[in-house]
């Protein structure tokens, strides 16, 4: 690299070193690595500071077997990860069939990478990725937990990136002399992502003036922590079963003691929707007796009482 | 009319029932006008319903005289209203310069309704328009307040037409045979808020898969009510100048509390990143002496000390 330190790079630095600050030095970092030039980018500077703080750090090239020559693509990366140092391997995994391509890629991918037994999971997710998932969250609609986008550490996951740009990372890449992988995937527009990133974005950044991205990315954020606090006020109401102690409560905490009272009871992939229809049997009650959520649970209003069973007749 | 009630002004009928539903017999109603479908339709549906509940409703036409023709227009309106036998009249309206052309109008006609004396003005904004708001909310980037978008219920003003699509609101002028006037502002692309329409979200919804503007609205009104919550948590800690007390707070709660501290003390047009930025005297304070916001309010951190005051040089 020579001479001064590139500003992006220490930024990038800055970041990873922050999203590690709380890990000892006995810590198994891995980094989930795609070849793309976010997840090379990340690579190279963790590989700068893990060495720093005598962190055990190691690339795990997920090969989704998805495109021909992804076994190729994979190789290429441990090889260039090879060149700065930096212990990488390979994993195949084998995708399934449930939630999409995209979602069937992730889980699959998310799984290979918990399953090495790291103490933290770094993964390359920009500032881009995030204003592309929250507006694919505005599209599903179901208000704010889905456009809360990802946060920046979530257990076992770190993303270190969300406030750096992807053209960041293709820059700190140029400057470790890395060369990425572009994914015909995020070109094709067959993908909703892939639609965002080349037609959605440019036209909103045109329309509103700029800063799109990074307004979605801290909306997102400040979203997100406003759920925290309204997730814990609900968690704070005992599950209740009264429908006049719920009706008394604010329609942002009612919904949320609605929805972990229905998650509790074993209803599954709650959407706004659902909990919509649940807040009616409290607030809007016509008689109306059941109401049915995905996972085989119903909710069911006797008189002044909600109650949460399993729906009685499955299909 | 004739024949069966059409739906859509059943609809109609019910969400203005809706929204009037607390008003004795007593009040005056005024419906802001301004010859558009939206905001005849909301004319013709509440004309009906004020009979039946014997309200006192006027609908008051602004012309804001800033068009070739515009006293026409408004004529043509008032004439029309006098056909469903609504009583109209004209207001015709100054606008200046400050906040642009669209919000120095806004200002100029909310302005001239307020001063009807009316107990309550209903405005014609539909769906689509709060999914717009919505969409140049987050082109602000001010986080959850700028994607509130606009309130069913804010004091004087009612919008019972938030639900409702503005296609239905053309489809409830034919049912009354009335002609609306389309305003060459909203498919000026010299306009946002034109562009948003008549680009952005036509390219949204099919990208995302339809639902948009419903999934819009229907996410604008979940964060309004969730930031009702959060406010009134805020506005119940006690003006703090202490810094260990604030760096306690969850974030979500600490940015209200500063932002109500800040606009007390005679901050004016916060955005977001004004309250991130006392939010880092707090949290992530290097020595920063003082953060300066609009309106002529600095703060100050002294030690462990937060305090609020004219800023001392004006420019």
């Amino acid at each position: 690299m020579g001479g001064a330190l590139d500003p992006v790079v220490a930024t990038g630095r800055n970041l990873v070193r922050h999203a590690l600050d709380d890990l000892g030095p006995a810590a198994r970092i891995v980094i989930g690595v795609s070849g793309g030039a976010d997840s090379l980018a990340l690579a190279a500077v963790t590989a700068f500071v893990a060495d720093r703080a005598a962190l055990d750090v190691e690339a795990v090239v997920v090969d989704h077997q998805l495109q021909p020559g992804s076994a190729e693509v994979a190789e290429v990366a441990v090889k260039q990860l090879a060149g700065i140092g930096l212990p990488a391997r390979v994993v195949r995994v084998e995708v399934g069939a449930d939630g999409g391509p995209e979602g069937a890629a992730r889980t699959a991918r998310l799984g290979a990478l918990g399953a090495t037994g790291a103490d933290a999971v770094l993964l390359a997710h920009t500032l881009d990725d995030q204003a592309e998932t929250v507006l694919l969250g505005l599209g599903r609609g179901s208000g704010p937990r889905s456009i809360a986008g990802m946060s920046a550490h979530d257990g076992l996951w770190r993303r270190p990136f969300l406030r750096l740009r992807r053209a960041d990372t293709e820059h700190i890449c140029r400057v470790h002399g890395l060369t990425w992988w572009t994914d015909p995937h995020n070109s094709d527009p067959a993908f909703r992502r892939s639609r965002l990133r080349a037609e959605v974005m440019p036209l909103l950044e045109d329309v509103l003036g700029g800063g799109v991205a990074e307004a979605l990315a801290r909306t997102a954020e400040q979203v997100r922590h406003d759920g925290l606090v309204l997730d814990a006020l609900a968690a704070e109401v005992a599950a209740p079963h009264d429908v006049d102690t719920l009706a008394a409560l604010p329609v942002a905490v009612r919904s949320r003691v609605l929805r972990l009272a229905a998650l509790a009871a074993g209803a599954e992939a709650l959407t706004a929707t659902h909990v919509s229809e649940l807040d009616r049997l409290v607030t809007d009650w016509r008689g109306q007796r059941r109401v049915e959520l995905p996972g085989g649970v119903s909710a069911t209003r006797t008189g002044a009482s909600l109650s949460f069973a399993d729906t009685p007749v499955k299909r």
